[in-house]
């Protein structure tokens, strides 16, 4: 697939984070097999967009450890693009020497967030997307996301002038696909409209991501904003699984099969099937049974009277 | 307090309905001191808008029974103002002899679910608005919802054309105020911002109702899109309690707590304290153990660096 074909402007992409960022605070984490059965089955149900880990020691975050077994596993599955995080130059180093067709770059919206959680600048983390831009293969993406784009953990408040700067220049560092995050659910939609129009302004017609967490009941409202104003790319997480690292219990990513229903309610068809989706929660049960599960629609299914299809 | 005032056009008003549709489906239900406990609380916490059950033979709507009992001590509270259904001739006799402070009517959108549901037809609905606006004492508001305003259990598709029109026909036949309900949960928010735009051109200066539930997972995003197409009245309940007659188990209406985080974030006052709902939601969970209480605001509290009251 050509990179430009992997995100196109024309429709809205889905990707399914729950594998990484679902995985980030759980105290228990599904088995490889259940990993590769939970990518199987959203393949078969017409995802094709995922985050499969993060590039990090084996020995700290036990939860990613076997990211080479799904990178090699995901090479069978016709049309599947994966993405994994590289947060550092080891990180990057394990990322280029890997298949994986996506390289995920982080950087934080403040600075004082930047020092407090990785011990370097925005700018630092800005030469490290330039850095995966000159290394990887050149069928690979490079994805920068900006964290915290919406509301700081340390600051509160976040200058959506300074998110779009840091967008900027990632993009001018050879990204490829640029983000926004609201790490910790503080968005309302008003907030969401209102950065989405700026990155529309900033990207033109390449698509942007729009990461989301529904930490305070706002993530599908703020996806429905996204969408209002340009957003053709929104993360989610199958059952919500996630968390927030500043509120224990909290729910977490916008819940994946939802987010299916709202698009296509909004008249952007997806690709997905949502039943597809439902049936596949037990597997995330099956390995993190102390795990709450989130999501209306696999409680009620879709409208059975209504074409709600896009 | 004027009648006018009671729903004023210059700010958002949220009215409590878990008193009443939250309890239309539960298998149990609170004693009588918990339902004047949960009312007290949520009075304590601002809350000023609440309907507290409906109109109906106690034989068989054991739930209600005490609505009386629940009206008389409601008096006590300083600045609530109380609303029950009255869905025939003999609730509109008894809401009448009460101190009910509006009564509340209901007209099916479609004729097919007016026939199905109530065996009367929606012109005979309109009637008892008109009944309802000649018997009540002056005091009195009249309330008159369009029910499967944004989706029929019966016909799928509703027509927003007859929707508006039987909005204007209660309005013509006396109701001080009407509303939309998503009875059945299929809207999505640009289905709401249609209908709102709707009813923003057809009600003028008046405010008017939206009540939705978050059987699909849009809830709030649907909540959003209303406020930002003239909405100002809008219906949730404690813990998102109730549930959908035709979808077993279904998540029931917008989860209150949450949405008065979206109001505020929004910029919409609401003169409400949401650690007040959430220290309120055990009350919910001592009547009725077999419920599930949703809501993210209740799991992760509001965010604590951010100015996000309006």
């Amino acid at each position: 697939m050509s990179r430009a074909a992997i995100y196109p402007s024309d429709r809205v992409t889905l990707r399914e984070v729950g594998l990484r960022d679902g995985l980030q605070l759980t105290s228990a984490f599904p088995s490889t097999e259940d990993k590769l059965e939970w990518l199987r089955r959203e393949h078969a149900a017409g995802v094709r967009h995922f985050e499969l880990g993060s590039f990090l020691p084996a020995s700290r975050f036990p939860q990613f450890a076997d990211l080479p077994t799904l990178l090699a596993e995901a090479e069978a599955l016709d049309g599947l693009h994966t993405a994994a995080l590289a947060l550092n130059d080891r990180g990057l180093a394990d990322a280029c020497a890997s298949p994986v067709g996506e390289i995920v770059c982080v950087v934080s919206a403040t600075e004082e967030h930047s020092q407090a959680n990785i011990r370097r600048s925005r700018a630092q983390s800005v030469d490290l997307v330039r850095r995966a831009a000159q290394m990887r293969r050149p069928e690979v993406l490079v994805n920068a996301g900006v964290a915290m784009a919406l509301g700081c953990s340390i600051t509160g408040e976040v200058d959506a002038a300074e998110v779009l700067r840091l967008a900027e220049a990632c993009l001018e560092a050879g990204a490829d696909i640029v983000g926004i995050a609201d790490t910790v659910g503080y968005a309302g939609p008003r907030e969401v409209a209102a950065l989405c129009d700026g990155m529309s302004q900033l990207c033109g017609d390449r698509p942007f991501i729009v990461h989301l967490h529904d930490t305070r009941g706002t993530g599908i409202a703020n996806a429905a904003a996204a969408l209002d104003h340009g957003a053709r790319v929104l993360d989610g997480s199958l059952g919500g699984l996630g968390g927030c690292p500043f509120a224990p219990g909290a729910t977490g990513n916008v819940v994946f099969e939802d987010l299916v229903y709202l698009c296509e309610r909004m008249g952007f068809a997806t690709g997905i099937d949502i039943e597809g989706l439902v049936t596949a929660r037990p597997i995330l049960q099956r390995g993190m049974p102390g795990e709450v599960l989130y999501g209306a629609l696999a409680r009620s299914g879709p409208p059975d009277k209504l074409n709600w299809r896009a």
